[in-house]
């Protein structure tokens, strides 16, 4: 008997449903790839912290979310400019939810979070570019090597502001058209201005469209950040041994472009787990990426805010956030495990629990 | 029917078959605390680097080696002044023949090791003391927790320089009689030394026999080391949940008194897993130490080098080295998951296949 979640196959149906399948009744566990970038202080490119400086504050914030249900280097929750919360609080309430254990790593953080984490990186010190790309990646393949042994399927996801222009910058000088394709956590899709920003990049460096498509770890150290070396490493030592749910948005087009240039045998072990909010987006177009790389299927968690009781959890419904700290994929995961116990309103409940909680005053 | 293993129960014997019976078929994952200490500096206190300045680069090499099989922060493996290798030797074998994970710790080190660890410290910039320690039992707990539910129970070892005098420190002014009871690496036990070193520290720090036996957090502060507040703060979080395999010799006393100073609730659930060689020894008195502390099983791996081929690896019989890096408690597990079919002799086999790979030229 087919049972029935609320999670939507978007790409690859029959791929998608053998994932589904395959990780039903096991144990997964949650990874979160941290890292800062520069690139996330443009004013107008990021919303994920309501100052641009602050943003190398929202990935240890998030972490800490995630590992104790609040956070300890800022108060309160990150939000954006609006006063949006982050979706780390939706992927906390899945995880909790499903009782699945979360792993923090690190792939380059100005601020450390304030929680045990996994070094796979290092500290920002120039914020120039991204260092040590090839030993980031080497070191984050054994450490998913290890990591696949201590569970039956990996779900990772990332927290790093600026995400979705270092995304654009990669697989661009890989050569996959992703202009325009990106997502964005604002309302309005700054489409031009990442556009712009990955165009002086190109230029900084003497790259061009597809110049890079065969030197991956070239393509991350001029124009990506510094999640992606560690969140692939992941992947190719996970990927070999247990199916790994790669949990995004159109982010993960550069990590599954990077991943394929270096082992595409792990390919069919792979699934992108994403939200119903980045499926519906006019202004993205992660299908179209993902179908330009691999044969990869997406499955998107039906998540429903429209009904909640707090304004800055309907907003999810109003094309902002949409998807982060692999909100996505740990309510796929979380509704897996769960045997289907955990519906979209049984989630809501959890996360409005959560939020009030974190939000009110004292 | 009982299994046979080639392992002891030296210390509460009903207790411990009890452990023994209760990880049987059960599949644990080993921890690696990693510290440096400039105790370790003082002549004549460490066997752990040819030369006392060496000591700082013996955790990250041995940890390097457990998890890639051979050392990148220095060449070849770490050896003591007489050529002997590392126990890390011994714990790499157990755990790559049994295919048990392996997760390397950072409690504070000066050298990083060119491996992916989790962050529990930090790096050790004064040198001076230990720093912190509240803050990382804390951090500690909270990554006991997280781990505890990666695997069906925890083999904690640990690596550090230098430890049994900062163990020595910790005992006395927590009020355990453990003057001439300590174990060391080197074949003359320096009991003066090691004694006079603590004295010179209890004077420092105004302290005296036992005057912080209610709080152990000052204990570590003053007189410990960095691998104890992380090491102390995974048993804490780990062992409400699952057993716990302390893997080591005397220091494991004072990672026990911390431990039971913070949450004696946990006690039960603990065991010392350690060598043959450390029972044997007749300078030190692992069970004398504690004994005094808590009705805590000693379970000894039954290991024999003085048949192998390599003097290098007969030493062992020696009264050098004796223990380190987990090695006894691996032992212990890796034959415990295996059924019994990793035998002592099996075991050596192994060890002596990667140390001749490890130490040959080229």
């Amino acid at each position: 008997m087919k049972k029935a979640y609320d999670v939507i196959s978007v790409h690859n149906e029959p791929k998608a449903e053998g994932l589904l399948k395959s990780i039903d009744g096991k144990n997964p566990l949650f990874v979160c790839v941290t890292g800062t970038t520069e690139t996330a202080k443009i004013p107008g490119i990021s919303a994920a912290g309501k100052y641009p400086e602050l943003t190398d504050y929202t990935p240890p914030a998030d972490a800490e979310l995630l590992l104790l249900g609040r956070c300890k280097c800022i108060s309160g929750v990150p939000v954006t400019p609006e006063g949006i919360p982050t979706p780390a609080l939706i992927t906390r309430s899945a995880l909790r939810l499903a009782d699945i254990p979360v792993l923090v790593a690190n792939g380059g953080l100005r601020v450390k979070p304030c929680i045990p984490f996994l070094d796979l990186g290092g500290n920002i010190r120039t914020g120039k570019a991204v260092e040590n790309v090839g030993e980031v990646i080497q070191r984050a393949t054994i450490a998913g090597e290890s990591i696949a042994k201590l569970a039956d399927y990996l779900v990772i996801g990332e927290s790093i502001p600026g995400g979705t222009t270092t995304a654009l910058g990669v697989l661009l000088v890989m050569g996959i058209d992703a202009e325009g394709k990106v997502s964005s956590s604002m309302p309005g899709n700054p489409h031009e201005l990442k556009i712009e920003t990955v165009k002086a990049g190109l230029r900084a460096s003497g790259e061009e469209f597809g110049s890079l498509a065969e030197d991956p770890i070239k393509a991350v150290s001029c124009l990506g950040d510094p999640m992606m070396p560690a969140f692939a490493g992941l992947v190719l030592g996970a990927a070999t041994k247990v199916p790994v749910l790669m949990a995004g948005g159109t982010q993960m087009g550069a990590v599954l472009a990077v991943v394929k240039a270096l082992n595409r045998h792990v390919l069919d072990n792979l699934a992108i787990g994403t939200t119903r909010w980045i499926i519906a987006d006019k202004t993205s177009d992660l299908r179209g990426i993902i179908s330009q790389i691999a044969d990869v299927p997406i499955l998107a968690a039906d998540l429903d805010f429209s009904r909640s009781k707090f304004a800055g959890l309907r907003a999810y419904e109003e094309k902002v956030v949409k998807e982060g700290v692999g909100a996505g994929g740990a309510t796929v995961a979380a509704m897996v495990k769960s045997g289907g116990s955990i519906t979209r309103e049984v989630l809501l409940r959890e996360i409005e629990r959560n939020y009030e909680f974190l939000v009110r005053p004292g």
